[in-house]
């Protein structure tokens, strides 16, 4: 946590705030490390307060790092307001309605609550070493439980079970699934959310195996395309393409790339070979303590490029009532260039 | 999800608001069905429109029940905003600032947004027979989970395995943990929401073993305090105390009843042991889609109780650094009594 509250303060200053009220769990964890269910942060000049009731008084002893860190016995948001002054950013687009209405009542004279959502986001988007070495040991796991799904075959099971599988292998190698994992074969391949059903997987298909590991609350996110046996001309066609439009985007992908640009490599591609309209979904995404974060790869994002974002290259190509394609890897944001995290193989894999 | 929209058309006219927006994903998934993670509802007199994106078409399709399913394609708010008219509620303990600062951009004139946080909870609190068979199903689960860890054995265990464990057997039976399993031995019992952890479980020490399970939705939650031996005369006798706590509230527990006076019952008991400043939570709370949810017993709830609430009975002792004791069953609010969905024993149980 060292050096977060500090970056917090600086980009206040920026914004001509004099206190930042931090009411989201997860800009909790990243600021102080607190990992339990009820908190809050207040940021200023030299402030760093972390507020919490009575059943985490232990733990904030425990977790909480570079903060001062106190166990609220009365009223919670009379204890919050009393440590605000001036212009006091909270975070809007977290912060329920009736919470801002009634800390409002317990503001002093003179104090304002200024919208500043974002702000923490802004900061997470840069990982640190420590940051970096848990996503890249989540990620490891995730490629463990890949080649051990693949050696257990997927023809004859149901997506379900490969799912379920999976998730507990996930588990057992010490991790937590950041998302339930999405196994889906033939047809459902082309839904972008698909549920693992009770459906049987068969022979010459196309699995689409999206799924991610979460450890010391970090997170990892990949997806391979498999085939049990051979899927067919179109498929291995539809299959090129999207590695096509990968292996491009994912040269695009460096310091000062802009998000809006490295998803338009990989969409050349696909529009070319006149899939424009089968993928549906922005490129990729930022991946941290929250599976989806900044910054964005898509069509409308003007976020830019900084070493030290971690982010996912995932192109897919979908037809309807058919099959799916998704190659996803999970990569650094370096100068020049990005590290590629995903250890697996890409070309298309017979399985079992 | 029958009726369920009907009842809320009911209380909407009873408030006097011409529509509801609901925004929480809980309440969604109460009145329509759906599972996704992004949607909303719009309730009125005659009309049930239940919005969602491209991801979801499918599954909304699969899923709503009684309700119009719409995909949005252009402006998200836009599309709920002209469904709206009139007095509109708004869920304001869960809608972000910012989400209601966007959506009274997009109102008609003369579309007023009131606040109206709490309302379809209100509905949720009595469960209906399909519900409750969820509801049974899960504690079912829980309580075969409680018996095979006990099998098992805990000494000579650490907190963590006896919790991942149970989990893992959780999901072996079909279920999930509704949240994370608290398994707290020795001094680590006194800690309210202690995380099980790397410590290893001694001879004579009591454990606190909080868990649930979760089925389709539906969450149970109790706990039991085990013995791994003989755990001295102040751990008897407080043992004692809690369970003579926990049956006299249980038998508080019926129709018509306040939250206030059935804690009060429990409370009573242990304050008259000298352990009044030893129970420092509320002695339950109601349980259904979430694991925490309306109504409260508690020493400031003055919610009634009424037939088919589901509520936890869980009255506790905790001595900082010595050790803890909660009893928690888990029961069906009933005319003039409850009917205890646990069937645990409920003397301490000493444990290899």
């Amino acid at each position: 946590m060292r050096g977060r509250g500090e970056r917090l303060e600086t980009l206040l200053g920026e914004r001509g705030l004099d206190r930042m009220l931090v009411t989201d769990l997860v800009n909790i964890r990243y600021l102080t490390g607190f990992t339990g269910t009820n908190g809050a942060c207040v940021c200023g000049p030299g402030i760093r307060v972390f507020l919490t009731d009575f059943r985490y008084t232990e733990r904030a002893a425990t977790e909480v790092e570079g903060w001062e860190a106190i166990t609220v016995e009365g009223d919670w948001l009379a204890s919050i307001a009393e440590r605000l002054e001036g212009k006091v950013g909270f975070e809007d687009d977290h912060l329920a309605v009736r919470s801002l209405e009634k800390l409002k009542e317990k503001l002093g004279e003179g104090v304002e609550a200024v919208p500043a959502g974002g702000t923490v986001e802004r900061l997470r988007r840069v990982k640190d070493a420590e940051e970096l070495a848990a996503i890249e040991a989540a990620s490891r796991i995730a490629d463990e439980v890949w080649e051990w799904s693949v050696e257990r075959g997927f023809a004859g099971r149901t997506e379900r079970d490969v799912a379920r599988a999976a998730e507990a292998r996930i588990r057992e190698l010490g991790g937590d699934p950041s998302f339930p994992a999405i196994v889906a074969a033939g047809p459902n391949g082309a839904l972008p959310h698909a549920e693992p059903g009770e459906r049987t997987i068969g022979n010459g298909e196309l699995i689409v195996f999206d799924m991610g590991a979460q450890l010391d609350g970090y997170c990892s996110d990949g997806t391979r395309t498999y085939a049990t046996g051979d899927p067919g001309a179109e498929a291995r066609e539809v299959y090129g393409v999207v590695l096509e439009a990968q292996l491009a985007s994912l040269e695009a992908v460096k310091a000062g790339a802009s998000g809006e640009d490295v998803d338009a490599v990989a969409r050349k591609v696909i529009d070319a070979a006149g899939h424009g309209k089968h993928f549906g979904h922005g490129l990729g995404h930022g991946v941290g303590l929250e599976v989806h974060e900044a910054p964005r790869l898509s069509p409308r994002a003007d976020d830019v490029l900084e070493p030290g974002e971690v982010v996912t290259v995932e192109p897919g190509i979908y037809l309807p009532g058919v099959f799916g394609v998704r190659i996803e890897d999970f990569v650094v944001v370096e100068e020049g260039a990005c590290r590629n995290l995903s250890t697996l193989p890409k070309e298309l894999t017979l399985v079992d």
